[in-house]
């Protein structure tokens, strides 16, 4: 996707991708995470990976979950282990490109940063990295497949929250 | 604004409102802090709130002006206080949520980061958080009310200067 | 560009400029360093400075090249020199402001950041600072030129990659 590409999709595919992604962000640092499986389609995907392994070509990912009974279960496990959780996150997402990729899916790619903040108000950078998407637009834009490729392979506290 | 609304605002406004939040971050960044007034309307609200409160719906702000004047003093002091300010501040903003509130009228939620470079160099996080606005959109875009939430509720040096 | 200009692109062009900004960030993310050359015009220019001395009005730039095949010298040298590269780098780039500066051409102002993240993991705030660009939009949007302020002036490994 880093070459322009002969099928780009109109203004208002681009923006109810952005507004998805937007949206995620949101939910996700608002500790909405009961919100989280519904971003996805009924059986949607959502792996998380190093750009270590990628680039290797190694399958396997940190995490991965697919259809949003599982995308729920893992919501629920996250519930069930954090009784007392004092940090909050905040997403960046920037330099989003989008191209068509069959009737009514798109790609998209674009950068993140996630920055934590501790309950003391220390502030640190969590993580980093590539979402790698493939969307179906209609009726509602919804994630097939969201793909979180971090930038570092450290991942000891990293799963503590979706990305 | 985390659900997919039915009042999406169209382009031009989408445009408009993605251009003010961009001039107004260059503004404070290129220290042009005697502008900062005119990014609101002559009675526009700005406040910076902790998400700690705003959680717990403490309506208690970290900081609160209102009006073109109590802006234009807020500056003044800053000018006053600080003689010598070495530091460089870099604001980043995305997950722009627009949507429509009335005649001319439009709610936007964004993420931020901003990033302070002291003088030796050194660039740590500074603050990260949420901008809550309602905003005019003619004749030209202002905000009517910006309010800051912070995910830090630390604020020893944050008031140094407008978020 | 601080200012609400009248000679405002219209959306396409728009799309065309923030596809380019982010299609250069993402090469250089992924390391395609030979692809870099290939985003500046014929004789485009890329040049680092520094806000302080921007601010002083030196034109005392950190890093001057002009010319694709000064470009491709540049991405040469470092392929060289960094035989053993384990480091990784993400673009954050926000607040684009774009406006027309004469036929096919537009100016554009944005915000950056970079994160390194070590081999060890270890993620740190590389450079920020500002993108200002020159850009020509026909037959494909290319950097005419791209002057890139950092707010830091430490700049001992800031010299390893592109920005």
């Amino acid at each position: 996707m880093n070459k322009k590409s002969g099928s780009e999709p109109d203004y208002e595919i681009r923006f109810r991708v952005e507004n998805l992604h937007a949206r995620y962000a949101h939910a996700l640092d608002a500790d909405k995470l009961e919100d989280w499986p519904n971003f996805f389609t009924e059986d949607g995907i959502y792996r998380i990976a190093t750009a270590e392994n990628e680039a290797r070509g190694l399958p396997l990912p940190v995490l991965y979950a697919e259809g949003r009974a599982m995308l729920r279960d893992r919501v629920a496990s996250l519930r069930h282990a954090n009784i007392y959780e004092p940090q909050r996150y905040r997403h960046i997402v920037s330099s989003i490109l989008i191209e068509e990729a069959g009737k009514n899916t798109v790609k998209s790619a674009a950068n993140f940063l996630v920055v934590r903040v501790m309950q003391d108000g220390q502030a640190l950078l969590f993580a980093s990295g590539r979402y790698l998407d493939r969307i179906v637009v209609v009726p509602e834009p919804l994630y097939a497949e969201r793909v979180v490729v971090c930038d570092s392979r450290r991942f000891d506290t990293l799963l503590a929250i979706p990305l």
